[in-house]
């Protein structure tokens, strides 16, 4: 983490209070750099901004079509979900499709953050399965690849057959040997890149027509299952679906944990990656919601544009105690 | 937010995710820096870290004593409380004890973060209330020294006697002019300060003897009541609690909205204030930790010790994932 450039100031009347540095990249499918704040060069972990990439496998290699897999599960396969019902029924079905239950799954239980799924739980005196866990979808991808490739259960050993498919996905996509991977808190290893590879990726699935080679295919579907199912890829009063909403499907966009966000936009052929160095969520929404003003796919003017990158900030009585401020450097852009 | 130097490294796996910079100053009684990393004339807006401050009037004006606030109600006056029973039991003896209710508290309503009393509310299909709020002891303190200086019932306003008060005992012992205010989550004015202002803050509270005059007497009362009630002053499962507990009354520590922490060691005679640039209260956390070991009044063998400065970070899966990492300049530091 070096090289980073100031993007976001967190205000709080008269004073700046907080402040996110970070590094943007934008990356045109041609293979040209746009702009880019901060590093380019820095090297992340992408966590699950990187989901579509982690589907790429399960796609092209004819599992989705095997199983019937329709483009709302493969929205859900790339989402960080809310767990609300609409995902773990979906979930759930799928699982059972493949004749299994959530025990299959090994991204370990999470509380949903969907207030009436957490709420139902509570009242119930339950505690959260994996089907609550926000990779849930992904979780259901790995197991109908792993499924169709007749592999073993244990999908999240950086050696099984699924996780080397979708590193050499990773590979491909970035234009780059990753230089290695952690462990994602939903337990599947997670492929280092750099940012412009992480930029890069997203421009190829921009510049994909769907009447090319199986990758071409499989990242055309993809991104139009994400920017089709906006719910699915994160659920209601969260980031990816109100912007993805307020696109009106001009973008397919990803949040990742530790403020990773990346844009796919395919009038443009642009790819986006974000990330702020300090892993604050509130950073990353607002960069990925000022460089999507400035591509062009969003209107400033619109409630969720506002939002995202100005507040207001409200305190427990509604009261506006402050705003956020983009970067002239990142303001001033325009495609 | 400018000068700042990294602090604190969050580690997953081979690879540093994220990085938290900021600014920290130890500043001993007798007016000289002890040490200070980042910008020690930083000026930044100490949120909830000063409550102690912001009690000072309540107890030297008398109103305390007048009221016969026991050390308990002093503890919970500077604390960001969970919203646990212990609390707002408290809370509502003590409005009732003035003749109020919850409707005379201007801090607005908030969800308690205690899980017990988080569970009751939402299987009893009820609304969180204002004593729920985490400032609610400040608050019943504010209304306790209003009654006291017979003012008015909207004690929140910047011209109201107890935000003067509260004005005033804030600029004597931070030594300085405030620059003005913002609104804080509980709507109560926040002055700003220099990051040496409030570090020489504490050091007051550190050096009160309890027999000097009233201030002297009130900085040494609140400091004692903090240590003697660790579980008042946050809640279980809370940094503040846990490393007051580890220290056995040695130090009195108070967090602050957007990662400010402050600590006040009266053995030392030595005030501490730290604040991280981008607002993460694990960064914060992570310092304070560092610090206090530094500083002789935490073994930095205690589980709480190596929680906060170090991890592990764990998934959901309950795998180790990653680890925090102090910067060399801060770990090296010894008193």
């Amino acid at each position: 983490m070096t090289n980073t450039e100031p993007l976001v100031e967190v205000w709080r009347g008269p004073f700046c209070e907080s402040l996110h540095h970070g590094h943007a990249v934008i990356w045109d499918a041609g293979g040209d750099i746009v702009a880019a704040w901060g590093d380019p060069e820095a090297v992340i972990l992408p966590r699950s901004s990187c989901k579509m990439v982690q589907a790429l496998p399960l796609v092209e290699s004819g599992a989705a079509e095997a199983f019937g897999l329709t483009d709302a599960q493969l929205a859900l396969a790339c989402a960080s979900h809310q767990g609300a019902h609409v995902h773990t029924d979906m979930v759930e079905a799928w699982l059972a499709d493949l004749g299994l239950s959530q025990e299959a799954l090994r991204c370990g239980p999470q509380m949903p953050n969907d207030r009436d799924a957490r709420n139902e739980l509570i009242r119930g005196y339950r505690e959260p399965g994996q089907s609550h866990n926000n990779c849930s979808g992904k979780h259901s991808g790995f197991l109908t690849l792993g499924r169709h490739l007749g592999a073993g259960p244990e999908y999240v050993d950086t050696d099984h057959p699924v996780q080397l498919a979708v590193k050499a996905a990773f590979e491909e996509v970035t234009g780059e040997d990753s230089p290695g991977h952690g462990i994602d808190g939903c337990s599947a290893p997670n492929f280092a890149c750099t940012m412009t590879g992480l930029a890069r990726a997203m421009a190829g699935f921009a510049a994909a027509t769907g009447d090319g080679d199986p990758r071409d295919q499989a990242q055309f579907r993809l991104t139009r299952a994400m920017a089709a199912y906006p719910h699915l890829v994160a659920g209601e009063g969260r980031a990816c679906t109100i912007l993805m909403r307020a696109m009106n499907g001009r973008a397919s966009i990803k949040t990742g944990a530790e403020a990773v966000f990346v844009g796919i936009l395919p009038e443009q052929k642009l790819g986006i990656a974000v990330k702020i160095e300090d892993g604050t969520t509130r950073g990353a929404e607002a960069v990925i919601t000022q460089l999507l003003i400035g591509a062009g796919v969003l209107a400033a003017d619109h409630p969720a544009a506002i939002r995202y990158r100005h507040g207001p900030i409200l305190n427990r009585r509604g009261i506006e105690t402050g705003a956020y401020r983009i970067s002239d450097s990142l303001a001033d852009w325009r495609l």
